[in-house]
């Protein structure tokens, strides 16, 4: 596998659009994106587990059951949710529309929005834009990465090429943040593009899988959306064999693959967490099974304290040391350990002296990476989260206005 | 029942100190309290579920076993937790330099702790200021209710009468905040003194059933402490026939009066939370249980986007709403209704026009009320929380410096 230049235009056959319709106030911000496969795509999606789903999500749900889509629609400025029965007309329209100028069937695409919650999409501005977008078709992606954006600073693509079974096969994708970032089972909005020839419920599982060590480990604020979706769209473009099972050793290199560019695009939207300037990374091991070492490395990025000490670059590690301690997994408080980097701080339940000066070397980075060892089994897991700020609050003090 | 001037020393027998001993770094801060009752009292106590407990939780938890006690003693500043064997020995010896000043069983004086984590206490200033301490005892409480303090900026009291069995019966309490506070099961410190009758099984009986709706009911961060500890002791000196059974009319009464000056207790502390300038109220009703209908309240509360909106004085109810829905309990998105205060905002699951100058108005008071209505059952709860503010992350990004 190498990482290449590009996104969701870097798989054959994938084309892209993002133009400015005039939901978000700001003149010159884009907030239509309109992604589009020349030829029917499996595909796979995983949305929020927040019972109040968004209309967009529940529609998209309804159309992932065929197990293929074509295009996506997405508006950014408004998430569409708590809208009653007008929302989930809209979310219609929003397909409809697409696949209508598009000429390809309605239930093929999926719809996706993000913003605020409970106002009205100004429905005619986004059906003009989307009229708009599907003039501006190319393989230049970027406009799209832009066009999904919210409070985010920077645009989140990856890119990918590996072989398999003797072709070259690639993955592209871009996602979204910045705030709500507490994905259970889903995300924010990730979007993927392969040109790889799989069948739906084989994509599926690998797209779980992915999901599961990227997406589903990253916490900015422990608020999890009603708008979460990442999906991933398979064309078949690269002519490989087509992958019909999970234990083929295509499946491992794709979803290894899958994988790595849901976990960099992940990385990316804490990175880019509403007003964060570090990024945390939870490393747990010795815990009792998978799942305990998930939950207790999530716990810590969680933590309002171990967040606002690593925004005041403070090593007050007994923060982290109190997150494990209450995040309902299994610990030995005699066995404890806990690292700043490769600063041992705790070791076996006892605090160590440590040299004050190393501790703020190591602060003054913007990766900043916990090591903390349960000592109760040999399980293991990673998350990443980002600091608080006075401009967390600040934004989100004033979101609507 | 009334409420009364005075706080845990206005049960008969029972006397209090406070003192600064120079645990904390400022010279004039108070930093060990001693509360003294002229008599063995029976006593419960609840405590933190944080597996990171600290050493006084551990001793306390161990002496709570007899049913007795008949001294307290804190410190703040340094929360002797996370510090290994050496902590267990220091709590150890706060409670026999305690007793052995004071002419009383070692087993009989709970030990508490607040501040940094992960710190040896200094044990011989801490056995001096006991010393001091005892030489200060009086039914002057104030310097007791603020020698606990951490970064909490006033003093937290209660105390009422009521009648019990043609007895007056007093019930006073202090505590303290206000960082580290999402209290499962325990709060930070709590102190409560009673001069009533009681077994200690009842009186066990009756603090779990006070805390349920009152401590355990507030977030100020989310984050569990490793030192949590709300104690009641009984001294019997009101003369009142002893309750023995959670059964009487005497019992109801008294339970009722704990849960009301818990309660007092508990939204001063979310009301002095760190860095908070207003307190939140979030009530939920038409839960499908009791248990539900409380972790739906707290979730609200705990929500930092909502936090921060009310900061902002912002009316971004859909944060409310879609905090319910990620709360891991039953609601139905088509009949949920969240109202500012009186002003409903959305109904049955679709938004009503509001007026902004109105939501403005009820957003600009210090105490913010919201309602919701899950659709689903008759079960309420009510939990509180304080807003999400520069001063916070402020406070918390240099707490050791």
């Amino acid at each position: 596998m190498k990482i290449i230049k590009g996104s969701i235009c870097t798989p054959k056959g994938f084309l892209a659009a993002g133009v400015h319709a005039g939901i978000k106030k700001k003149t010159h911000k884009k907030d239509i994106a309109l992604i589009y496969s020349q030829k029917l795509a499996a595909a796979a999606g995983v949305t929020t587990v927040n019972l109040m789903k968004a209309a967009p999500v529940i529609l998209t749900e309804k159309f992932l059951t065929s197990g293929y889509l074509q295009a996506i629609i997405v508006n950014s400025g408004n998430a569409n949710a708590c809208t009653g029965d007008k929302g989930m007309q809209d979310a219609e329209t929003m397909a409809a529309t697409t696949a209508a100028t598009l000429n390809i069937l309605p239930d093929a695409v999926a719809v996706a929005s993000t913003g605020v919650i409970g106002v009205p999409l100004p429905i005619e501005k986004v059906i003009a834009g989307i009229k708009n977008a599907t003039q501006h078709l190319s393989t230049h992606d970027e406009d799209a990465a832009n066009a999904i954006l919210t409070t985010d600073t920077f645009v989140k693509t990856c890119a990918v090429a590996c072989e398999i079974n003797g072709k070259t096969v690639h993955i592209g994708g871009i996602a979204k943040g910045s705030g709500m970032i507490h994905p259970m089972m889903a995300t924010m909005l990730a979007f993927m593009t392969t040109d790889l020839a799989i069948a739906p419920a084989v994509l599926r599982s690998a797209l779980i899988e992915a999901n599961e060590d990227s997406f589903h480990m990253i916490t900015v604020d422990g608020d999890t959306s009603t708008n979460d979706m990442l999906l991933v769209l398979a064309n078949g473009m690269a002519e490989n064999p087509e992958i019909s099972t999970t234990t083929s050793a295509a499946y491992q290199t794709f979803t290894a693959a899958l994988k790595f560019v849901c976990i960099e695009l992940a990385k990316k939207i804490v990175q880019d967490g509403e007003g964060a300037t570090k990024l945390i990374e939870m490393n747990v091991t010795g815990a009792a099974n998978k799942a305990q070492a998930r939950q207790a490395a999530r716990a810590v990025c969680r933590s309002s304290l171990v967040k606002s000490a690593v925004f005041g670059e403070d090593a007050n590690w007994g923060r982290v040391a109190s997150a494990l301690g209450t995040a309902g997994v299994e610990l030995d408080p005699n066995k404890l350990t806990v690292a700043l980097d490769h600063l041992v701080l705790l070791e076996n339940g006892v605090p160590l002296p440590f040299d004050e000066a190393i501790a703020s070397e190591i602060l003054k980075e913007k990766n900043i990476i916990f090591n903390a060892d349960l000592g109760v089994g040999t399980a293991t897991a990673t998350a990443w989260g980002c600091d608080l700020t006075y401009d967390y609050v600040k934004i989100n003090a004033s979101y609507r206005s």
